[in-house]
């Protein structure tokens, strides 16, 4: 499973503030045996987010592309604004599950704003903006997405069998 | 309570696959006292699915749609694209409360992708794709969908009373 | 925090019927301290909804508008459509939070078709509509709402620090 991190920060990408969360989601999934293929600091700047999320599953880069920061409720944060723009088909069972997840640690994961979604053949899910959260909900969520890429990764949809397991 | 069932399967409508979640469905209804107006397997095709779904609300055939298949994450996987797509307004809850309820026997209920929305006066709620799935699921929820079909289908916003107390 | 409260009902607008939730919401906000800068009952009129919100935001007039009534099934029902029109950007985790919680006392909750969002400055929230309901959910989501409005509101987007913290 080929990997992508995007970390939206106005100040990361300044400079002016260290990405922590980045950096801890490239170590995790490739300790978890996968391949980071690209990682990026962008601008807190949809119109960049867009061009960035669409072109790496345009040109089927990654498989699977985890974003950070931007999921706040400041006027910049727009990740998820910029992520289901570019995405055909929308996922919220994955955003769902790491706020409820979340949430048995702190009742304030009920104001993240992380959406996941799919387009062509590249899933992107928002991670949490804090190092702490991103750690936890990637453990979470990460065999799962495993899962779903290992089975039905451009299986066409069947009544029955795997595809079925899947959609449990 | 008047249900239309349809099965999304390109398999299944070749006739290369038996359609197994489809008669569960009219199984476990027909069994909760529902009539079951129509049934039906249809490619993954979104078009096609849009038009079943709007004929049978435009119609006023059914008051609920049950459909099963085409929640995943293929690219022919297109049902819940679908049910947006001819929705005035969507119902987020039922599709959260079957996630959040099927994560209980397997975490992996997080990548169903289903929806729920309403048509004039025709609810539709996507059902899971496997048999088993759609088994745990529809014995969870009928018994509200019904609840909700008695006390509110056509009667007008109110601030209390009956249609307050559904509203929790 | 200043707080704007809108009722949806017609019998309530028509004077038919006593509008309960409105003022235990009210209620309830100022023994927390917060000020109730306005208080409306409206008729569930999309479009007279949408005004009322984006007149309150765009004014800069409150820092959190809560809504009652209108998140039902019955063809009047518009309080979700009319909120998500006119936000910006979504915050989906509250009325999924919601919900959760209210589903703890009855499965009926998964019914309600609250959203919440925020434009400009502003974040709106759909609560249920039975005064039951609202306080349960009020006194679940209140000291949320506030925290994030303490920490964020106006704050841009960065990597660490507070703004993580929140996003968790």
């Amino acid at each position: 499973m080929r990997v992508a991190v995007i970390t939206s920060s106005d100040s990361g990408y300044e400079g002016k503030r260290e990405d922590l969360s980045g950096p801890v989601i490239e170590k995790m999934v490739t300790e978890a045996g996968y391949q980071v293929v690209s990682k990026v600091i962008l601008p807190d700047d949809r119109k960049m987010l867009e061009a960035e999320l669409a072109r790496i599953a345009d040109a089927g880069e990654a498989d699977l592309i985890l974003t950070t920061g931007g999921t706040g409720f400041s006027p910049r944060d727009v990740m998820p604004e910029a992520t289901l723009a570019v995405c055909e088909r929308a996922v919220p069972g994955i955003p769902e599950a790491m706020r409820a997840y979340s949430m048995q640690f702190t009742k304030r994961a009920m104001l993240t704003r992380s959406a996941a979604g799919i387009r062509k053949q590249t899933l992107i899910v928002n991670m949490p903006g804090s190092p702490k959260a991103v750690t936890e909900c990637l453990e979470y969520i990460l065999p799962e997405l495993h899962h779903g890429w290992r089975f039905f990764w451009g299986r066409p949809g069947t009544v029955r069998g795997n595809n079925g397991a899947f959609r449990r």
